[in-house]
């Protein structure tokens, strides 16, 4: 089996950060310098176009190890920050250059690059839940859960879809395409939505539909002013509530 | 001016509850048991049939006091509750059970019975706030909110369009009509929306189109499966988060 093989590692304000790879994938753990045995560990896949440590990404993890003792972890997505592209991805990123340029829209071409990376992230993320939970300090036990928007929506959705040990996640403003739609329909862990109501990019019926379509009893819908990406500070805390409501707080939080 | 006549007080749990009328209106006023100078004050809009003592009303002021150190007003609407009917109740009441019995469409029942509601309750809020400020223990120092669903929302969209004194407000789930959609243009103040996905009575476009017509630079929607007036019992505890949020906490909370 492929481990976790860490490569550099700092710790501040009471958070140990590790950089580690699995199979040749970059990520970043992020736990509780005091320790964290099974405590819930979050996944965290980041936008399209970007990496394991968006801003977003970084206030997130910070937020939930700090206040609530979890672990987080990130990977780059293929083709995404640390990883080469391959030709699909340099095509895929030529294409919406030309669209954006031209004034066209780039929906299609990101609705069909961002099934293709799916296709290919889904695995990667099963290794890398693997070589996590061979891990002394997380194990089998701790519960599972999964954040992203954009890309990480696609990816975490496929993931969620056919990964039983994904018990809670988080999605949202993505560009909907069928198969997603379909991934929803098998998806019946608790869900929280988020949706910026102002996207630019992505008709908001089209995630009202996608929310509609998870069969998960429990499913909330968070929508709020803002563009493409576009979170208000208040989520974050959220976003932790709602995974200490359906995995577990592992310590007594300092915010909530 | 009106001033709040107490009619009637018990304590239980840390929480005063006292019966009042002003004006001929009966409320009551929910407060902690060890004082409450100019600690936020939520007034609670019941839903339509109902009355000041709904169970959403006791379960979210009990939380909302204890938990955050809040005052919590409700009043019964006209022709609700304890309060005498008009001929307007009475035909309303009876084209409503007409319509139910002839499985004929209730819509356009309510939402004129609510429009005409809004129009006697505006007032009787604004001589209940008047009232309420001159107590003590409230002044008019204390941040007002405002929180109600279906009725509740009629009443509370109107009043929140006139009233400056109401700074932050929960609305949702509610038969939407030209005049709402019109006072939602007005109101600028923070807005929770709480929306029923699965409302039997209620398009969800409607109250999307509501949500989407709030001038409120900060406004949040909160989506559940469930029906009509069934909201997850988490949500009580978003509603106090928003309203610390906005209006300030009174005390460091026992659960936020």
């Amino acid at each position: 089996m492929d481990s976790v093989r860490f490569t550099a590692e700092t710790s501040s304000d009471g958070v140990l950060e590790r950089d580690f790879t699995v199979a040749g994938v970059p990520g970043v753990l992020w736990s509780p310098a005091s320790g964290s045995k099974s405590a819930p560990l979050i996944l965290m896949g980041h936008t399209g176009g970007l990496h394991k440590r968006t801003p977003g990404i970084m206030a997130r993890a910070r937020h939930h190890v700090t206040g609530y003792g979890f672990t987080v972890a990130a990977i780059d997505a293929p083709g995404h920050g640390d990883r080469p592209r391959t030709a699909q991805d340099d095509q895929a990123r030529d294409a919406l250059l030309r669209a954006r340029a031209a004034g066209e829209p780039i929906g299609p071409i990101v609705a069909e690059y961002n099934a293709a990376l799916a296709e290919r992230a889904v695995p990667e993320w099963q290794t890398a839940l693997d070589a996590l939970q061979a891990l002394p300090e997380i194990g089998t036990e701790a519960p599972i859960g999964y954040s992203g928007i954009t890309l990480g929506t696609a990816i975490g959705l496929h993931l969620a879809a056919v990964e039983p040990r994904i018990t809670a996640a988080t999605f949202g403003g993505v560009l909907v395409y069928e198969a997603l739609i379909e991934a929803a329909r098998q998806v019946t862990i608790p869900i929280l939505f988020l949706l910026p109501w102002d996207d630019e990019e992505i008709d908001r019926r089209s995630d009202l539909a996608l929310f509609d379509a998870f069969a998960a009893k429990e499913k909330t819908l968070h929508a709020n002013p803002g563009r493409h990406n576009q979170t208000p500070r208040f989520e974050v805390d959220d976003e932790a509530r709602f995974y200490a409501r359906h995995l577990g707080a592992h310590v007594s939080s300092s915010s909530g």
